[in-house]
């Protein structure tokens, strides 16, 4: 008798867990009232915990042990087969981590975010600093039970980007430097030439809201299984494929904010949407190590979508030729004498500034670069939470030549820390240079492909994404993706030369 | 060493995931979208299944006998000892009922609603006849499993309303009918005395939400540790004290629906937000035989604050007379020349009806009764399935003197046989006859109640309920909080009492 039904539906339960987890906290940020948040922690608790020990267990081994055996003629790249060995690969690592490890980690969540949301509030980072020194030392003890080879982050990453490490970290920023800090200098010496005020003003928030989220419906957002929701920090999260939220931010005074994330989160959106049904509940559509149910195979690659959508299709100049006239119609009066192609220029100026999450697409890497770093350090000791503050202001300045006024706009900007997730902030960088490889790709072999984005046809490129990564979620990594689908593992030539010739086109 | 805190945390773990199960269901009536519906199925089973197993466990009967033996000195009062003492009492139910006889009642849910949903729509009782037959027989067989004394329906008595069986029901409703039948022959034979034209007509449902949260907020519902939402079928929910929300639906043609219905599930959530923190994840917050986390004591002890506030203070004349103005000028037209007495009484119109839950404060226990006494008929076998459109035809008759044209509004009205939620009808009117003593009992009780309440003063009266009745929880049984404080067990004379001057007020 085949132990595979009773692997899969033990995979399934704890796929069902992970997935209760991620409706704990899409509730937590988007509906949750105040006073809830402390009794929600042991909820949060709870469930990871008992997700963790049932996938950490024994029962978890002898059933492995019974379907490694059942699988090994299976063709390689078999779901099957990758299912087993996913668990496994994950199990392993598992087994190391002490699940009194991960309760804490969990539990001291809601209480760092509540001292974040304060410390941010109020510019005082004295007020999260033990949350963020508590984090880290959390992390560490993560790290040194999972085990590494050269560096202790290089554990941490596993969880978010699995094939990359330090040393590859640090050649890829410095090949990416090498292009585009010149270039930022280039564009910063031309003056602030491209035209944005008309940007600012105040555009209603409902119209906001139709607007964004009719295009990512046109990108084919499907509100049948998913929906979008206000909170502090935009995220993307899913309860299986059937049910893949989204949320935004809306600011009233300036219209690009909610626009893009819109588009953003609708990307990740559409990665978790467009898993193949047969994989729902399964260890294909789940992270073990990161105890967290999802379709995508790395943040990086998840990053990857976001970034396409919001970005290479987004931000390009068909996307605003087509869409601008009906954006003008909702906001008649703010964007009264503007064109499609200033608008166009205007949501892809440069300049840099204090707020990743605000940065255009040239800057952005550097507030990352800063980030990746700097966790690095604090984790191998080399830099001090104390230091935090004043680091970030000269890190700033040495990247972009900048200086944030408080640590508001500094060093407490991002929600990550507090969530404890540690080791995720290069997969943004990952992540867009993996979007120049899948677009360049998508180009050479979806015929007429930038003539249907012109026209608005997104179905063609989001059928060639959905049958290059999205249907098959973890079952290839990052890399196996990018190789059967581009030809070459992640590699930047495609990005730095996509953002080459677009700026380079804006700021001539 | 003691065995309590580890006892404490065992049941702190099921009491989360009961929490977590109340969480995914509130997401699924005011959040889901449509296509989530099949995998939350999944996600609530395998909730409730960990939380049944970690329950019924041999480590709940290892910790158990350690622990009872620690609090056997304890005040026979005390809240240690109760936790355990209710833990002991639902784990030796739990244990008798066979797991496959709970798959089989969870698993005939799904189509027995379908059947129902599809009988209802077209007036056809023998299209639900079957499913309710083997719901019946299902329930039969739970009954011989946990065991009783006098008649299987003390069995099924035991999850609702633990200190009610068979014998006391009839003798309650007995006293009930020998007031109310004449009482409410007398109101009918006055006429169509009451005006409630007024009542109907188009209702901003942004302005009803605004007056209807408006008053639960000043009864005492905090915002920061609840919120109110939309469902086609309002109810309450808490995922602790510390996050108790409501929903309501919105008539915009019928104004009192969503205003009591907003006030009814406010008195819910009273009792919930007001039980006392120290037995926040403990056994005196958890429901084990229900696999629900609710602070209540029992169904019937919670409905008589929804009833309480609800009907007691919020359909009461001095509450029109202070609150009417306000209604007005958020319905100046719709309510131009009413005047609060006018509304007052309208409010209060009774009116034989086919439909429960439309019934009025006089009518609704007659619903009830009939109910009640077939459920308890059909289990001892001397009601037969076939035999209920007959007979509810002449309940009705006999109860309100009308009766149903159609099976749709009668006897099919309700979804609680298909949900195999059998028992459970009779903690209506308990709340009733409950909420009755309570309100004669503060009156005795807190010097100038009366007066404050006419000042929209609540705190006195939600002080006089959370420390004689919220606080405790789950610590002490209906009848022992009723003795501790109204002197007496549960005794319909009070509520009785003032159902005959309320109505005799108005229909002279």
């Amino acid at each position: 008798m085949s132990a595979y039904p009773s692997f899969r539906e033990h995979i399934a339960q704890i796929n069902d867990l992970l997935n209760v987890f991620n409706i704990l906290n899409w509730d937590s940020h988007t509906q949750m009232p105040h006073g809830g948040a402390e009794t929600r922690g042991h909820q949060l608790a709870t469930i990871v915990q008992l997700a963790q020990e049932r996938f950490a267990s024994d029962t978890t081994a002898r059933l492995l042990d019974a379907v490694e055996a059942e699988v090994e003629d299976d063709d390689y790249y078999s779901y099957r087969r990758r299912e087993v060995q996913n668990t496994r690969w994950a199990y392993d690592i598992a087994r190391r981590i002490p699940a009194a490890l991960m309760s804490k980690i969990v539990g001291l969540r809601p209480t760092a975010e509540q001292a974040w949301v304060d410390a941010k509030k109020h510019n005082d980072f004295t007020r999260f600093a033990p949350y963020l020194t508590q984090a880290f030392d959390y992390q560490k003890q993560l790290a040194e039970a999972i085990g590494y080879v050269d560096h202790p982050y290089d554990a941490l990453l596993l969880r978010y980007e699995p094939e990359m490490n330090v040393e590859r970290l640090r050649h890829l920023f410095d090949i990416m430097k090498g292009t585009l800090l010149p270039l930022l200098q280039n564009i910063v010496a031309k003056g602030d030439v491209v035209r944005s005020d008309f940007l600012y003003g105040d555009f209603d928030e409902a119209k906001q809201r139709e607007f964004a989220l009719g295009v990512a419906q046109q990108f084919g957002y499907d509100l049948n299984r998913g929906r979008l929701d206000v909170s502090a920090h935009p995220f993307e999260v899913s309860f299986t494929r059937n049910d893949v939220r989204i949320t935004t931010r809306y600011q009233r005074n300036y219209l690009p904010g909610a626009l893009f994330g819109v588009l953003h989160e609708a990307g990740h959106a559409l990665y978790e949407q467009g898993a193949s049904i047969e994989l729902t509940r399964t260890a294909l559509t789940t992270d073990f190590l990161g105890n967290y149910a999802v379709a995508g195979v790395s943040f990086g690659a998840h990053e990857s979508q976001s970034r396409l959508w919001e970005n290479q299709v987004g931000r390009s100049r068909a996307f605003w030729q087509l869409h601008f006239p009906r954006l003008q119609s909702h906001f008649a009066s703010q964007l009264a004498g503007v064109d499609a192609e200033s608008f166009y220029r205007a949501v892809n100026r440069v300049r840099p500034s204090f707020i990743r999450v605000e940065a255009d697409e040239m800057t952005y890497n550097f507030h990352i670069m800063l980030r990746v770093e700097i966790e690095i350090g604090l984790l191998d000791g080399s830099i001090k939470v104390s230091d935090l503050p004043e680091l970030w202001r000269a890190k700033m300045q040495e990247y972009l030549g900048v200086t944030p006024p408080t640590d508001t706009l500094g060093v407490l900007q991002d929600i990550h820390w507090a969530m404890a997730s540690i080791g995720s902030f290069c997969t943004y960088t990952v992540g867009n240079v993996m979007s120049g490889q899948w677009m360049a790709a998508a180009r050479r072999e979806v015929d007429g492909l930038d003539t249907a984005l012109a026209n608005g046809h997104y179905a063609p490129l989001l059928g060639w994404l959905t049958d290059n990564i999205y249907r098959h979620a973890r079952a290839f990594s990052p890399n196996e993706l990018l190789i059967r689908a581009t030809g070459e593992p992640l590699n930047p030539d495609a990005y730095l030369g996509y953002l080459v010739e677009k700026y380079t086109d804006i700021y001539k």
